[in-house]
């Protein structure tokens, strides 16, 4: 990453997925990725508490691009319809241009099952930020839950086929698609 | 607990619990927990990888009940039924005379932010059981995974309103109920 670049969160992230990918996730240090991204370990601290949390720079804006997309769909839209916002909003962040970084985050916390539990918890975070936003738009309690608990399996399973080998695809039309079969499982539930 | 009680795990647990209302979760040790159970340490950790885990002790019993339910419903059943009849499994393990413990447990977890973060993976076992027996049946990957997803709801709302102070009705009657609510709820998604 060049020096200029605006977003201290991104450069630490990539700094550090360059050390992981050159020398392995476990024997590389805060002090080596600040390093890497011309920043102090100080700075590195004031973004993120520990080496595991740079691996999920981007959580904290997908939840609040969420919640927003949720709070600004229509008033007309029904409860799923918001969720399909907000999985549109993240196409943003999850632009091609960041694929093969959101690959390369994939494959270090496969490989580590502290890192996988920690996306579980962030997970859990980011489908409650759904679940609150559509809350304050009125929708009633067990429907808001469930919406965003459907909300957070297209997310994953859209994000799981965005990241695949050889996809091309985009992240919102991925999303969006598997949004629209777990709708059509429902009637399937019996 | 009395010296011959059978199950090693519950008795652990409850010394536990005893000394934890006594003196508060972060100032007991392993080694009190297991003198006052009347086991050794090495027994404790024959058990429990750590203090924390000995809190969710059913936990894997549970993961087990729920996948048997699921493989032993009728061939008829429904997806949701399936689940439906893991939730009842349930209600042996979390009998009347065990909701004061429960209660105890969940004031000891409610405290620490951490314990909060392990429950919501014991959680996501429990959601990954009931999807594996469900596709074991045959259900088709984006309906299992969604019915065991309704199914964990159902199994969280059930047991918080199980603990809630006040309650003298049956676990399985309450997660029943709440599974009911979130399948009425699927036809209010839009």
């Amino acid at each position: 990453m060049s020096r200029w670049e605006p977003n201290t969160r991104v450069r630490l992230l990539d700094a550090a997925l360059d050390l992981f990918g050159e020398r392995g996730y476990d024997s590389v240090t805060v002090a080596e990725i600040a390093e890497r991204a011309g920043l102090t370990k100080r700075t590195f601290f004031r973004h993120f508490s520990d080496k595991r949390e740079v691996l999920f720079a981007g959580q904290e804006v997908l939840s609040r691009l969420f919640a927003e997309a949720i709070a600004d769909a229509p008033a007309s839209a029904t409860p799923i319809e918001a969720v399909a916002a907000a999985l549109q909003a993240a196409a943003t962040p999850f632009g091609p241009q960041r694929r093969d970084r959101a690959r390369q985050v994939q494959a270090v916390v496969a490989g580590h099952s502290d890192l996988r539990e920690r996306e579980l918890l962030k997970l859990a975070t980011l489908r409650a930020a759904m679940a609150d936003a559509l809350s304050a738009r009125g929708v009633p309690a067990p429907t808001a839950t469930l919406a965003a608990e459907i909300g957070g399996l297209a997310f994953t399973t859209g994000f799981a086929r965005w990241v695949a080998p050889g996809n091309e695809r985009e992240f919102g039309e991925l999303a969006g698609e598997a949004l629209d079969e777990l709708m059509a499982a429902t009637t399937a539930l019996g």
